[in-house]
């Protein structure tokens, strides 16, 4: 039996994507559209309380291409409190012209491959912290994808020695610290939680950057041999001070 | 031949996944709602007699993310006990608002892989009775997957020596037993009833312990090199008497 | 070249599955409803004459789980009859009300695998007759699934020697007979007609005895390396006399 | 690099199923559903003037089971015409209630790993001309499925050598023949068209006759080893004057 | 670990795909329809200004089959900009019946496989400029499909020594070559953008040569082995002037 690698959890995480019944939104009379953009407006900005007190944090972007119009992602410190802004989201009057199309249930994560052996609770680590219960960057664009280590006939992830894992993720690791201010990179584990192994949700300025880091990657012998992905989304920024501009006809 | 493992066969099971059309819903008035809710809950409370009587049990759970909003899981004597369930589920007014997104149809299964020979009747046994017609816990949060074992033209579970499976399930059930406490598990069998082989329940008061197992079983070669997987649902807890809280704008 | 094994072939079939639109069929006035049904029950009623006059016959059972909620299978001389009583069918008033979730179209076959040479037309011999031409069971419940021999890149069934298939065909062939008495099986060919290359439709009084032929054959190698499956649904007898009790609210 | 076959390329084609929505066609008055069944009529017999000028040729059959309820099969002399007909089929008042099911884009094919070398132009010899632009039989049944060539990792048809194919081609070819008189076949490539490579559209008097040679070529390498199949489908001939008696409830 | 090619990177793109829902279309009164199409008109008119301004450019077709109706596809130099187009065009009154069916987020990119090492910045060199911001032919046909590089265990194109990739890429591009004059290609990376690694634009005024150079290229070791496809999708111009007509009924 192969090793796992322990790893460290954070806040529980949930993507939500919709897209926009504007067919369906255009019939609302203006006042009562208006009327739903606020109490929209003001959902987005009550959840923002949490970053406020530091128990969670939002992010509200415009997707692009026919997957969705929206990307809602939450965190927070307990998945029942996710449950309950889902619920509460949905009953929102302009939720009826929201068609859901993707969702995505984690954790933030931080695998421990690389971690030396220390007394240190690790969960005590101010920059662990940081990690784990982080600050999301107000970035231009978003790029989410979920993927898993694939477990095929000569190539299986999960059948390598540790050792050879920790070399592998360790190769992997350097790519992405070459984007080191370019790019800002969030792991979510959901193993147990949802179809894939992990959510990957990146932010940057200049999205090229998505698309230089996903390729280099993916000629990294961890991604080459053993990454399987599903659907990329990207996006750019709404603003909760632009929602009456992009919900407006 | 390869030689099958006899397993055990209890209380017959079927899920439920709901997703609920909140937009229609919204447009019934809403004493009209309050009575849909309260013949909704009638239905449950009135299907949790068998639990009391012990002649099945339920579970029903608030699903995170856009999979489903609900999950109903019934256990009963006979199959078409279920269909006559889902049959009269159908039929209640608030029905008319779920909008069904997954089933699955199977047989609580205690595999006797690690059974020693005897001449009792394990049918008898109070242990084994207590497995295949168990009271559900009513636990914060649930975990369901769908799983087959592979059978890939280099690893094919069904051609390996039973000796063979037995020390794999040997190994893979240790782990389970690292759990024993913090998750309850039930296995039941969908070989000829649905398109898995296995469903897997899983019910903890810590949501992350789901993460745990999995992840760490993930490493263990049964899973590894032979498991394959469904959609994975989690969901929390939802009591008849929260139903109205649930169900309201 | 490998050689092809003959087949013999009677009536065909056409496998039709339909969930019902509650939410829709309830806003129907109840006297009306009461004629679709009666209309829907004299239609299957007429059909039925098929089996007094031996030149079809027909089922109609209740799927568990939302995969359907009806299977109405029908046999008949020429496909052109099947087409028929499908746009007779659709055409019922209550079809307005059914959605159709799956169908199979293929022949009643009997594979020649096992048969000796002989100067008999095996068209004619009654026993092969009984079996082409089938009366079929009022059995309790029913399952149906299709599925295919795989052509893998190590394993292709399409390319063994007719001997190995031959000796593949009778192991698993003695396993279906130790199911004689509890099972019912019913094999209609596919190939050329629909998307896998066989249908099974299997009947019992119980159902666990699907479960137990479909696990107990899984370790024989014919299916362990080559067979592949679509989708299982089981369901219980729906006769015509419930009907009302079926549909009514 | 391999050599690729040369191919002779024909008339244009397209495929187009629909299922016909029964529940809201029947809510159109009589009188009105009898207009728009003329309509279809007209449109479908000024199509047929293409057959008579040797511009073209069209087939219209009822499909059997739920893939579809039509098949409109249209052979013309440029993709822009089958453009212009399918726009016109959808502004039909009677395609309202046609759902679109599954279309197939491609051109009429003779591959040419046959050929003898020659100074003729091909496209002049008349035994070619015939099967380029063709003129479809009125048979009873037809049957359609798209095919790729796999491309495998051991088994890449399109890293064979020319002449292992050619000699594989002309194999598969002599099990055709056997159906000469009893089957005609179409094939039609859509290599950078659609999704599959290949579309074959066969007619027949017999239904049977299909299934037989689709099962007698599964044993041949060139399918067993390299050919991989889409969704068949099998459907019965539908005459303009049978369009009353079909369309009416 | 492998070397990435570099990649060069010009205007981002976005290609969506539209049915168009004739059946509510027609409920509209003629002269509402006319507005809408006219406002249609207006919106693509004033997005063309960019192709005047060299700030970008656009296309429209007509779909042939039932894939789509209609592919609209934009090249801008900020993919916010692509962003709003969409938002714009999903908020005109006729996309009320358009039917998002597929979408493709991506950005014009030319390989570095062939180039020279050289002082020169490439994104200066004219042909280069001409390549990365291209003014984009009226031809009257268009193909467009994703694709992806095949990471199998076997044949693993990330894997591949950069030598090796850059002799294959060779070979393929001579390919290519000899349809210059024939074919207008594009190619469009995906890679972190959306599901498959690149995007293939093709316009020809002879759509029988993308059938053509698609086959001649599968027998090509890149394609053969390495090269997996999406969807393809074909089409005939639509010109502004031609849009009464095409909505019209």
């Amino acid at each position: 039996m192969s090793e796992a690698a322990e790893t460290l959890d954070g806040w529980y995480s949930l993507h939500l994507f919709y897209a926009i019944d504007w067919a369906t939104f255009r019939l609302v009379p203006e006042e009562e559209r208006e009327t739903m953009i606020t109490e929209f407006k003001n959902f987005v900005n009550t959840q923002s309380e949490a970053r406020t007190t530091h128990t969670g944090d939002q992010a509200v972007y415009n997707i692009t291409g026919q997957k969705a119009d929206l990307l809602l992602w939450f965190l927070r410190p307990e998945m029942k409190e996710l449950n309950a802004i889902e619920n509460e989201l949905n009953k929102l009057r302009i939720a009826d012209f929201f068609i859901p199309t993707y969702s995505y249930v984690s954790v933030v994560e931080l695998s421990n491959y690389l971690a030396g052996k220390s007394d240190e609770d690790p969960y005590e680590n101010p920059h662990v912290k940081a990690r784990l219960y982080p600050e999301l960057p107000h970035a231009e664009y978003i790029c989410f994808y979920p993927m898993d280590k694939r477990r095929n006939e000569t190539y299986n992830w999960y059948m390598l020695p540790m050792e050879e894992r920790k070399s592998l993720m360790y190769n992997h690791g350097m790519i992405g610290r070459k984007y080191a201010g370019k790019i800002k990179q969030f792991i979510t584990g959901s193993v147990g939680f949802d179809d894939f192994e992990w959510g990957v949700t990146l932010f940057s300025d200049d999205i090229l950057q998505f698309k230089k880091i996903v390729y280099e990657m993916r000629f990294d012998e961890t991604t080459a041999r053993y990454g399987e992905f599903g659907s990329f989304y990207v996006g750019h920024i709404l603003k909760s001070e632009d929602f009456n501009q992009f919900f407006k006809f």
